[in-house]
């Protein structure tokens, strides 16, 4: 087969990145990762040649582009249907992917007023209203999940959908939002999996800075 | 099998509802159909019991609960692989998901600015500048692709990738957006689809106002 080479950002920020990487990294998917960090205030130039929406993360296939963190997850699962990307009871699957895009279409007060930021010190912000409204879905969706699977994950075994979520983890963590027993250890059994530990530590050898990320 | 219930919001406003509807109706799937009015401002209480976020659209099957449009499309894409849902090419399938992850994501300039809106008479409204980039993006994606597919559709036949597209056309219509000919054409094309029409003419009866909606 040919090649998988995923494009992504800055690994202490780009949590749009993070979702493929993941999902691929902890499915044991072989693919060549190319980061091409922010170049903030001129925008990202590097970005247009590549993808057809001027963002990354991208997927190139041989003459295949994917873009958008979900679609590649996607993609890869087609490619690798083996590798339980997604998890593998058909009612499980329809719910994995409704969180999913629920995450991709929603969760803006979140994702708005708390970046992804892996270097992040935990400490807690002055936060807009709604977003505590987010944070409460989200630990519901975990808790639910996970005691019906019986963990570690969402479905059990590292599926898409713990991917997704992936960057939220982060930003529960980044920014002290939950103190709920279930929450947290859903949140340690993520930080713990090799894939997450891989990423963070590459995101804490990083020296650039976003300064619109740092909440 | 058993029966498949999907819950919709209003004809007239639903873009939500509409996406998996007419991805449905189209690909000639057998479903039962349950509108429940929005009632503003008093929230929608209604969608609490049938829906795990409150909110339509919502398939149920047996004791399966699907949520988010895209999430429906893929449950249902899975039961009846032999109704096209998704394009039968894997390079075709990758892109037809980036597209339809691109619209669920983003676009929110253009999604604030113009509601759809099926019984609004056409006519331009003053709308901020960013708007004009989102409509300018998504007539490259509906040009290029039925150039290279050869039409009338995104890519060839109607496929989910236009039923995520469908609330686009009515926008670019009722809000006056487009004049250049391909994009015109590609609309023609969907809004002669018969589950378009079909649609249209139930968005047509109803008299339910929503203010918000009403730009």
């Amino acid at each position: 087969m040919e090649k998988l080479t995923l494009y992504i950002g800055n690994k202490n920020y780009s949590s749009w990145s993070f979702r493929p990487w993941i999902a691929m990294t902890a499915a044991g998917i072989d693919f060549e990762e190319v980061l091409i960090p922010f170049d903030f205030p001129a925008g990202n130039p590097k970005f247009k040649p590549i993808s057809p929406t001027g963002k990354v993360p991208v997927l190139h296939h041989g003459d295949v582009r994917v873009w958008e963190s979900l679609a590649i997850i996607e993609y890869v699962a087609e490619l690798f249907p083996d590798r339980g990307l997604w998890p593998g009871a058909a009612a499980d699957r329809a719910v994995a992917r409704s969180i999913s895009m629920e995450m991709i279409s929603g969760f803006r007060a979140l994702r708005n007023a708390c970046p992804m930021n892996i270097r992040r010190s935990k400490g807690r912000i002055s936060l807009p209203e709604d977003v505590m409204g987010d944070v409460a879905r989200i630990s519901t969706i975990w808790s639910g999940l996970r005691r019906k699977s019986g963990g570690p994950f969402l479905f059990g075994e590292f599926s898409a959908a713990d991917a997704v979520f992936a960057p939220v983890v982060n930003r529960f963590e980044a920014y002290d939002l939950v103190s709920n027993a279930d929450t947290l250890a859903y949140m340690a059994s993520v930080k713990s999996h090799p894939a997450w530990i891989k990423w963070q530590e590459a995101a804490l050898r990083e020296t650039w800075i976003v300064p619109e990320d740092e909440a």
